[in-house]
């Protein structure tokens, strides 16, 4: 392989909305401060190891087509990984992403053996803490992959085989141990074969007992090893299984309520999945956000006529305004990023292709930052919804909420006061303007 | 009104397998005994007042095509509510289900103050009791409507308005003592509007905290005034509104335990409410089993191919055994029962369609519980599921689920052993065969 | 009725993209030129009768919530009806729309006789003709309605009775003669009850034979009567049957194909239908504009979470933008118009949210205009699409197009060559952030 | 390898209804003669070469879990393919299947020229033609795969790319060779690639003139090498590409008529892609019946909770009984069979499930075929559909199908005779119900 894989692209620089360069940024700045931050620092974004350098675009139907040359299917195996880093590290310093995140296998082969997997994972993270310190990347998550081995056909966690379940735990151990090492922020979970492909062989109960107790494993370890970044869980609603339990936002929050979890975990929550799930991307970071779980963002988008998981990359500026919007009215992100899981299109076959998604994706997300701003900014939205229920912070309003009225007080209140509410415009088409001046 | 309204429809009975009479059951028999319990004790089937008796077929392009001749735009609306108690219980009877359910608007029409809206409903109220005496009928459980009235049109619990909350709150107490004094065995809080049309005008943790007090205050008055039927949510994804709260059964289990109401509170299970929200039938009924928290049923089906409720009666046999399997596994149904949330087409206007839909329907459950009673006793399924995870009740699986384990012991016991798990066939396509040989 | 019914408004003016004036447009400058013609010819907009103005805002689980005072149940219908024509052009005026469309049952009450409803229809067709002349507001297109009326529920043309087809034939008739003599631009045909609820009780080759005999005798009244405006079919793939035969442009297509009637009937495109059948809004604009029969648009948007029609406002200028520059490519449209078959949501209930969401709709409209217009003015896309399919330009793509070639000649050609094509990126990342350039 | 692949499986027999033996047919008796034919006449059942024997089970997320020896990364791949015929014909013999279907890429591995793959192709086939001859197995279709190459990645007949197209139509030219020189009944069309990513790169006219074309040398070339089977297009919506040009049966027979095609070329349905499209299995049958283009069909089913294409085996009794219905109706199949293009889920990893998914899918097609021959000859829903449309047989029908009437002729006959139709039911529920008696 030659010095430089991605031998025709520069390092990507800002050139400001009129620009006509495909190798550059219209709005991503990152030093452009918004609301008193860097645009780096509310955004932080990550790019993946996964898409970018572990597949070849193949799909269900067809084989790869891109040109990576590190993925061979003989060959040592340890070395095409160091290859990997390389390129790896060269595009996300050019396209100038201060994260990156990674599965355990998507950087090292496995071994023959659960300790030879582990020793390849510790050999090439070696390697890439080396390139960590040469450009000052930071590693947003890592995680431990559960799902592509076909010993976790039938789940990790929710395993009917407690070997495998034990598998699973050593696995974790020690993605989280060397994302602690690495100065990872984050830790992700994200069940893909937590779930079941068929209700007639599958125990609900007995899997979720398992699953919980799987996750209090997990925190506790967190603080016995002084991990400080935040654990979150990736809601997906199905694919590869029928259903997998991790369903939605809502599914996760009662889970961790149910089992006491709530201020361990929050969510990784990803466009596609959210679509996917039959609710807007908006919805899913709407509900993490109301619920206080809202951890980190798998910046994508799916396709509204097809039910797969397609993974584009985010070209909806209204949509990612309104994201965007939600999280700075809840305070931005903290531990979390805008990570793109994202890949090419299968016909997207050339390098450069990989820093002209990205690069659109990275727009668009900054112009969503800006609009969202001036959305807070200009208060109209806010103003609204405050005197919309402008009634619960008065007597009433607050007297239920304190828990002082009963099913018999309230309706004694309405008979004597002969209350009858009427309807009152919810100005949804306002409101829908009214975001439509912002983007 | 003719003496009487079905006048061309007799007594429903049962002839048997091979009856070829439209106006006759073929598998549902009251008496038969199917594992210790006669059909009748097991299905507790239903009828409704709504679909019934309360529409006149139109939709949302159309107008009415259904005969209701006490359905009339102006006119003595509580003599047409009387007539209508007479028709409803000329048909339960006919029908031979032991219960029906209704809503307060069903039954009586809404008055000029709240106070006359409860008289009406308590004046109808008083007719029902005597029909109830009179044919032995059974109320399975009644209910508030807090969805059709202009004034819901943002919630009843989760309106921004103050005020509309204490009217939806004495709306319910009252339906609650009504159902409590027709001796219902359930109350059911379905919440149409309780969801939003639009986030930009929706503050979803205010409307969350207004809904959990108010499901607080539905406990409290039940223990109050000794209703000891079950308080079941009813889950719909959305329609009317975009999103609904309570959008299916992992989402009302979790809020319930964030808000300690897991022993209180059980859901009405609508099938196509599930199908609505992305679920198989089967799987929510698997998840409210499993949550521990089945309560009843609204058996009816919905359009694969359509994505709204439509309602239709139940006649998918397979899909149905699943059902019942579920339930009989997890020791049947106790205050809950079968209820055919049911509409005819639009087309199908003649009078007795409305029998010819709930025969139809009332069959294909009852079938399905024959189908189901003999896979219990045939015990494939539950044999080769409770192989499947034999090692949970082993001496690792124990300890892992006593929490005697931890992330460091089961990875040392992974090194240590070198376990290396394999793929096990989950033998999906056989458990399917087996289930065939019983439908 | 006081003098005016939307007293609180003035005529919607055009203040630019900083006004903050909810009743003004920002970017529709009906004046404005673009391309070589004004705003106001490209877009062609209509408002319509029934969503404006005959509709309470009821839907399936809830009764009106709009002030809509000339609707009632009882009293003098076509009254009512003459009151509704002068809010209606009150409102058409002020907003600015140049034209309007209507159904039959939307002007006039249905009278006891086919006659006497024709004669409403006329005696206020008479009425809106003279409120044409003094606005100068053009009708876009007129329809019957064969699908509200309940001895249409098994369809019109396509109904097992051939009464109830000689009733449509009638209402059509007379429909198209109203639209005729009221200078409507175009007659459209939705096939609302066109579709079967069951296939158990459908004979379809039969219903699809009556519905060309339809269509062929709609095209020789059209000659007949001289009427020299477009016919055009509205697909809509389901609700409120379980299946309409015209699904979406691609089936109208084939149909027209298959009675020759492709030069006869163009289609009118609604975009909540389009993703109802699965499809992009975008794609079916592209396939009619490849079939050469784009006719007309229904400008409103869908909800991707919600399975109904929900006739939104349009307000996703992006997705406008692309619809727009497909029609700009093939010439603009000619008898068409940009028609809001919109609704406002059941709780936006004040009487100005009719001006708020038109006005929204129509920007957003604009604003897509002058993005597609630069986009066009760009050329890279064009550009882009030109060169990818340049060999069919060249000698052997113009001998297979020409049918100069065979299997065999081509095998012979590959052999000979050693043909061997690679894989060529389709640059989708890089196209839809030009695409983002723009809007 | 050992000399047996499945050594623990004989010949599947059948044993009847009350077998539970899980390698035995309970339905599927070969020689049991229904309404004049033998089932294996009737169902002309064939196994796929490719899910078979060409995958490992792996799926976007992982890799095989298939025990399939003859799949290897390197090594003799002409070898290996000569394995896979032996493993292929004694899975084929024991499962009992009188035919087969396969795509050239699956029986013989592509070599380093297009002469080269066809060489290995016709290797292989011989080796097949002998198989067929000691087994008496026959070849229901053979294809060429267009779609998992990477050079077919923007399509074939629809690559912008003519030498792309060149390619194709020579690997089709040799695939109908191929299958014409073993006896195959027919040969079918996947536009697996046939559609686009992005409307953004694509000419859909352009394309569509391109497969036009494609089309008709295709036919030319049948009829020049005196093939007699039937052309079949398979209609899929979407999948691996955004969409696809042959939607749905109604879309391919849209496209056959515009093209003068329709007598050449039939569907090959599929179930699940018909449930991809938005259609019940039931309504693609129904509609290719009504078109008579009804050819063959990929029995198979989808996961209605899934957006993708699951390939299960099917086991709904009731669904495939209206299907098979529908084509006994219409003469029952002729060239056509069912193949099942089904593949085992992922966890079903053992070799014999292999045998009991494929037994699973035989037996719900063999009752469903007993129940739809009782359906017919109990007549009650035919019945039922004629009486409905008994006036089209009568004087007023019959004058407006010969195309005697106009609308103002039925206008006239309206007007004088005051026709009023009125609704009539369609009886649904009583049609549902009679189905369940036979299912």
């Amino acid at each position: 392989m030659s010095e430089q894989f991605f031998s025709n692209v520069e390092k990507i620089k800002f050139e400001g909305e009129n620009s006509k360069n495909p190798f550059a940024f219209r709005y991503y700045d990152e030093n452009k401060v918004v609301l008193g931050k860097t645009m780096k620092e509310h955004l932080r974004f990550a790019a993946c190891y996964w898409h970018n350098f572990c597949s070849t675009g193949f799909d269900i139907f067809g084989e790869g087509t891109f040109d990576r040359p590190w993925i061979q299917p003989v060959g040592n195996q340890l070395e095409l990984a160091e290859q990997k880093v390389k390129v790896a590290f060269e595009f996300f310093e050019k396209l100038g992403v201060p994260y990156f995140c990674f599965h355990d296998v998507d950087i090292a082969p496995e071994g023959a053996t659960l300790q030879e997997s582990h020793d390849n994972v510790t050999h090439i993270a070696n390697i890439i803490e080396k390139e960590m310190q040469r450009t000052g990347l930071k590693l947003l998550w890592g995680t431990a992959n559960l799902f592509s081995n076909k010993r976790f056909c039938a789940g990790g966690a929710t395993n009917p085989n407690p070997d495998t379940y034990a598998y699973a735990a050593a696995q974790v151990k020690h993605a989280m141990e060397i994302t602690h090492r690495l100065g990872g922020e984050n830790y992700v979970l994200w069940g893909g074969r937590e779930g079941y492909d068929t209700l007639l062989n599958t125990d609900l109960a007995q899997e979720s007992e398992q699953y919980a107790r799987f996750l209090k494993m997990v925190v506790e370890h967190k603080k016995k090893i002084g991990f400080k970044g935040t654990l979150l869980i990736e809601p997906k609603p199905q694919e590869p299984t029928k259903h997998q339990y991790d369903y939605d936002t809502a599914t996760v929050a009662g889970f961790l309520h149910k089992h006491g979890l709530q201020d361990e975990i929050k969510v990784n929550i990803e466009a596609n999945h959210a679509t996917l799930a039959g609710h807007s991307f908006h919805h899913e970071i709407a509900v993490a956000c109301a619920e206080g779980i809202m951890g980190s963002i798998d910046a994508n988008r799916g396709d509204m006529q097809n039910g797969w998981d397609t993974d584009q990359f985010p070209n909806d500026v209204a949509e990612c305004t309104l994201v965007m919007y939600e999280i700075l009215k809840s305070g931005g992100l903290t531990t979390g990023g805008f990570n793109f899981d994202t890949k090419l299109r299968r016909q997207s076959c050339e390098r450069d292709d990989l820093f002209i998604g990205h690069i659109g994706g990275m727009d668009t997300m900054a112009k969503a930052l800006l609009n969202a701003a001036a959305m807070i900014e200009g208060g109209e939205l806010a103003d609204f919804v405050e005197k919309r229920y402008a009634g619960w912070k008065e007597d009433l309003g607050q007297s239920i909420l304190k828990g002082e009225q009963s099913l018999e007080s309230l309706a004694a209140l309405v008979h004597e006061n002969n209350i009858d509410p009427k309807q009152v415009s919810g100005r949804q088409e306002l409101l829908e303007n009214i975001v439509n001046r912002y983007v």
